[in-house]
């Protein structure tokens, strides 16, 4: 360890360290959730919804998720300097011999990493952004949706299907067809003053953002509805933005052969998200 | 590094390490493959097989998959002095910076673990297995299907259903209802002259075992299907065996409520499939 702190990038249990075991569960079966966010200044953004977030995932899995003072120390730990950076925290299941039974007694493993924050052009703000409509359908497993799990493999093979570095993300319905989020993002549509968002209780990831939305809708005037539809409703939207922790909200202006003007619900709720 | 030769248990890329880079994509996605199976005298059991199998999976999520010299070389240096032992390969896609896009250039990450021989109960073999059934249902991922990937958080749950150490393993449906595999191995059932096999064309992984035993049925005076067929059909069975690449075979002869009496396929096919 001759590590400076104010350059260590990595705390595993709360001790500088670039690496973790290979027998640890999240790399041997992705047994674990993550979480990722801005923290500016040292001071983690939403951190109550995020850390609840955290709670819920883990409780969903039967993981010990740990503590929130162990977490704020990694992260004040971390975050030290002003600038703005991103946090991701990864608690894993823990350490265990082969197989996948659960030995007794197992703890949790808490990994923060610190990384630079995340570069969009600014045209995805002022202009909107094109999405890709993604080939793989997801599965449905009602057990792990909503979760932001490790188990990511369908994210990282949509994420697969196009170079277009001027798509910003790629549109993923289910294997029902239903509309469910985006391979990075979650999705709302408005139809006048209904904002639709997708059902997660089959699959996705249902993410602070998407959270937050749908709490502060009226203060936008809208009604929020959550339920299951298909790609031809999505088609109809006068609105699409896709939305997450670290760019905000962003609206869809080209996507599946059809293009949308330029509005300005997206600037309104990227303020409300990241400012 | 101050481990001699003959202790090291693991290599990272050939060289001693336990620990693997908290941002390999292995940990952040479950973005890689592994394989595991017997090591005796230094020498990997059916190792052409495992290898192709390991090229398969590599291929059917973008990697690149280790070169056969390579692993074999990792097998060499960790398997001394004869005792037999577990090989576990793991392969990931590598390391990245935040994001699902695979960046240019990638070098996959090869793992290899050895352990002590797995030890299961005499009986398993003398007097046959129970089985559990599992409630968790296998949700249905064409592109992911058959491929022994890092995510098994599915298995992981399902494994969390029981804790009676007389139950062997759990079976799995899928979310239509068809018999697909255990939580640790694949399943056949017999019926007369008839040994079937679930497709495993949406979901399951189609181990090494399973596969001997599809290719060598006919030495068994069996005729091979593999099919859909739905629990009813599985409590028809005359026999039902499960197999994997460390215990060989077994037959189930307590599952669902329903006694097989102990018959003789699982010790013929665990011959074939171990010594």
């Amino acid at each position: 360890m001759n590590q400076e702190p104010q350059n260590t990038q990595y705390l595993i249990n709360g001790k500088p360290s670039p690496s973790l075991s290979v027998v640890d569960r999240g790399l041997a079966y992705g047994d674990g959730v993550f979480r990722t966010f801005i923290v500016k200044s040292g001071v983690p953004h939403h951190w109550e919804l995020q850390y609840l977030k955290l709670l819920h995932d883990c409780r969903a899995l039967g993981i010990t998720c740990p503590k929130n003072d162990d977490l704020i120390s990694d992260i004040q730990t971390l975050f030290t300097g002003g600038t703005d950076a991103v946090a991701k925290i990864i608690v894993t299941r823990g350490e265990s011999s082969r197989g996948y039974a659960v030995p007794d007694g197992i703890q949790a493993n808490r990994i923060v990493i610190k990384s630079a924050m995340a570069t969009y052009p600014l045209s995805n703000q002022t202009q909107g952004v094109k999405l890709h409509l993604c080939e793989l359908k997801l599965g449905l497993q009602a057990k792990l949706a909503g979760v932001k799990h490790l188990n990511r493999l369908e994210n990282v093979l949509a994420r697969m299907e196009w170079n277009d570095t001027n798509v910003a993300d790629g549109l993923l319905l289910d294997s029902n067809d239903n509309v469910i989020e985006c391979t990075m993002s979650n999705i709302f549509a408005r139809y006048d003053n209904d904002l639709i968002t997708p059902s997660l209780e089959e699959c996705g990831v249902a993410g602070i953002a998407r959270a937050r939305i749908i709490e502060s809708a009226k203060r936008f005037n809208l009604n929020i509805k959550i339920e299951r539809f298909k790609l031809n409703k999505l088609m109809q939207a006068e609105e699409i933005i896709i939305c997450n922790s670290l760019f905000g909200a962003w609206q869809v202006v080209g996507f599946n052969g059809k293009q949308w003007a330029k509005q300005g619900l997206d600037s309104q709720l990227r303020e409300m998200l990241i400012n």
